[in-house]
């Protein structure tokens, strides 16, 4: 019983996709069933790293997603359109779909699995986020007898690249920045790495599957690396901490007397104590920390991108459709005749979770102030921020730049908002030159 | 839809698994189908820790695994027996079966497994290996399109916790192995831990996985941490490795002309390079590196015992056996009536697995010497490796105790045969007093 694929795409992960399954030994035997039948690309005339047969490409992609002979459809275009109307164009045809694009899934998900649930088909994503690492899978699967608690993720390898090399060698963001694009480690238009939006739309679909609900992505909070100076990079080492951009998703405690639970979520670069798990976590490499009950913390670590990782985990959805169809699985509905699918695999939340606003959050905070008047703006600092319930764990002065005392200060746990305020006190303070740095510390 | 357990034993993992299905808010909806219908105990009148009605709890373990009614067993006793004739009970009553039993498992595996396939039921073991870590199932499922290479593991939490407190107290084996033993991290009989036999009862089950293919676990090679020592650690650190006991399956690279594959299955304590990822996994924590091509490395991590985290895993096997049945994916036949498992879940190999002799290993080492006739002695190990084809790294003195110096060699790659007679030789040379230990180094 073979089961035919329509390929969406032969870039990268495309390639890696067609080289997997055209080497099927000492792979899963099932990989042998799967049948490489139509693949839509751009132009015709490119060269190729593989080789395909010619009647099996077409650059009209629509006739894939409708072919009545395909079973699953990979999407690996990426990029939000045409990918979104050829995905749901397959959903609707009764295709299962199997897509790498977190883009995709962050903004049309809750379309994209009410069709899916409607039409009786499965849309897997394990590569849209993590690149090979086993993480959406795990999630729906292997742990889906806890109540999650947190999601915490180094999800962006370029990003953690740019942080490990500003580690490792002093230098500041824009000279490894535009390193990194030399070499390939990042995009010429660098923004959905550095700017936090690649982080976002994938833990926006981490939380949805692990608290089983919608999440709107402007919901998201979302900060970059931009701000982080080799200063930063030095100070945090001094205080026992890294520096990585972190996707956080988290149930907030409740107050007493609330019932509507909340959750936070958000992306910024954050200060991470030497023993936790996530700081030896470097270069490219992704890793997703994920604290559950009764399970506490388990962690996924693994490539986060590239050709072969990716590739890896699309053939992995692609296999366990197969395994699927294989057994029957597929097509079956409930005695009203609606669709019967697997409440694991299968997932349309019908509820939008509650986002904190990020101005209740409870976190320790790193600030750096460039000052005149040192010692005396010391006592200023101080008093503001005990004016606003912000215990302070350490004011350091760490060094001088010209007539400037620089100096950083590090909190206990605070309440976002108390230090938002007590900060913008502060900015208009005479003895104030600039704040060059703001950061959360895990 | 209800689905009733039948739960084998209520110690500490099933009083965990008890409590998740007692309290099923947050959690997977699927959770509040399940209904633990029958629990079976030693004897009824213990003091317990989780609340059930009496009428559910009953000595007579066969009563449960031969109900009409029961669905689902999950078998926590531990141990080989009853465990194993309870489990085939189940099996020929057409219960699918979910354990926790590494013991079981690797030793009656195929037993159990042919028997499965013949039933049409699932046997599934996530709780197996790594305790809450997701190994088993991302294993099957999430890495299935990989060529697996190597899976190498922290897979037992006594021997990590003894090793790291070793490493950070300078503290010997068997003063800390007693400390372990008073604070409840070892058992009172350390042997199935320390001697490395947990260990390898978990290679063998993740090998079997990932290699598609029965292990004899006598094939396993191993061997325990009592031969490490406080000075072992020390040199060690010194050179920039730390120590861990490591489980290690290894495709072997086929010599030219040989068409036979080749496992390496192997438990030893193991020199680890510090940026390695599993170097930085300390105490009670286990963690699971597979390589597999194209995915590159992942590794999963998290704790590896404990009543929450083995009650994670095996309630996430009974949610997927309960999805399995909600979409009516059980009891479905080939045309010749056969059972129809889904291939992925299923694992009944055909065939053993092919291991390796260890003289064939290529590898690093580390030995340690007691020696006379420092530093005439140097020459002499240095030409007897020689005429062994075995490459030095390093050859260091390291002190001296009383009128014996202290020498430490760390070798090249070299076959693990050729290593071993050069040191059966070396150990008849009047100026060597003894050889305290001999480790391989990753």
């Amino acid at each position: 019983m073979a089961f035919k694929i329509g390929l969406l795409g032969l870039g990268t992960v495309g390639t890696g996709t067609v080289q997997i399954l055209a080497d099927p030994a000492q792979r899963h035997p099932l990989v042998q069933e799967l049948e490489l039948y139509r693949v839509g690309v751009r132009t015709l005339d490119k060269p190729r790293s593989v080789e395909l047969p010619a009647t099996c490409l077409t650059t009209d992609l629509a006739s894939i997603v409708t072919d009545p002979s395909v079973d699953i459809v990979v999407e690996v275009l990426g990029g939000l359109e045409p990918a979104r109307t050829l995905i749901l164009q397959a959903i609707a045809h009764g295709k299962h779909v199997v897509t790498a694009n977190k883009a995709v899934i962050a903004r049309y998900g809750e379309e994209i699995f009410t069709a899916a649930a409607q039409s009786g088909v499965y849309v897997l994503l394990e590569a849209a986020v993590g690149g090979g690492i086993p993480v959406i899978e795990p999630l729906k699967q292997s742990l889906c007898g806890n109540r999650i608690q947190a999601i915490i993720g180094i999800v962006n390898g370029t990003t953690n690249y740019i942080l490990t090399r500003m580690q490792r060698e002093g230098g500041d963001f824009s000279e490894i920045l535009a390193d990194a694009q030399q070499l390939g480690y990042a995009e010429a238009d660098p923004s959905a790495d550095v700017d936090g939006l690649d982080a976002a739309d994938k833990i926006a679909i981490l939380a949805s599957l692990g608290f089983g609900g919608r999440i709107k992505l402007s919901d998201v909070y979302c900060e970059g690396i931009r701000q982080v100076s080799a200063a930063d990079i030095t100070y945090a080492e001094k205080f026992g901490f890294v520096i990585k951009l972190l996707a956080i998703a988290r149930r907030e405690p409740l107050p007493l007397g609330i019932d509507l639970e909340q959750l936070q979520i958000r992306v910024h670069p954050t200060l991470i104590p030497h023993p936790h798990p996530l700081a030896n976590v470097n270069d490219v490499y992704n890793a997703i920390l994920i604290e559950g009950d009764p399970v506490g913390q388990v962690m996924f670590y693994g490539r986060g991108a590239g050709a072969g990782p990716t590739a890896s985990a699309v053939v992995a959805d692609v296999l366990n459709i197969a395994a699927l169809l294989q057994v029957g699985r597929s097509g079956l509905t409930h005695t009203d005749g609606t669709p019967l699918l697997d409440p694991l695999l299968a997932c349309s939340h019908q509820h939008y979770c509650a986002i904190a606003p990020m101005a209740e959050l409870v976190t320790r905070f790193y600030a750096r102030f460039l000052t005149q008047d040192y010692p005396g703006v010391i006592g200023k600092l101080g008093t503001c921020f005990g004016n606003h319930d912000v215990s302070l764990e350490s004011v350091v002065q760490t060094g001088l730049q010209g007539n400037l005392a620089e100096i950083v200060v590090v909190t206990h746990d605070v309440r976002e908002g108390n230090f938002q305020q007590a900060l913008a006190e502060i900015r208009n303070f005479d003895s104030i030159h600039t704040i060059p740095s703001v950061l959360r510390v895990l």
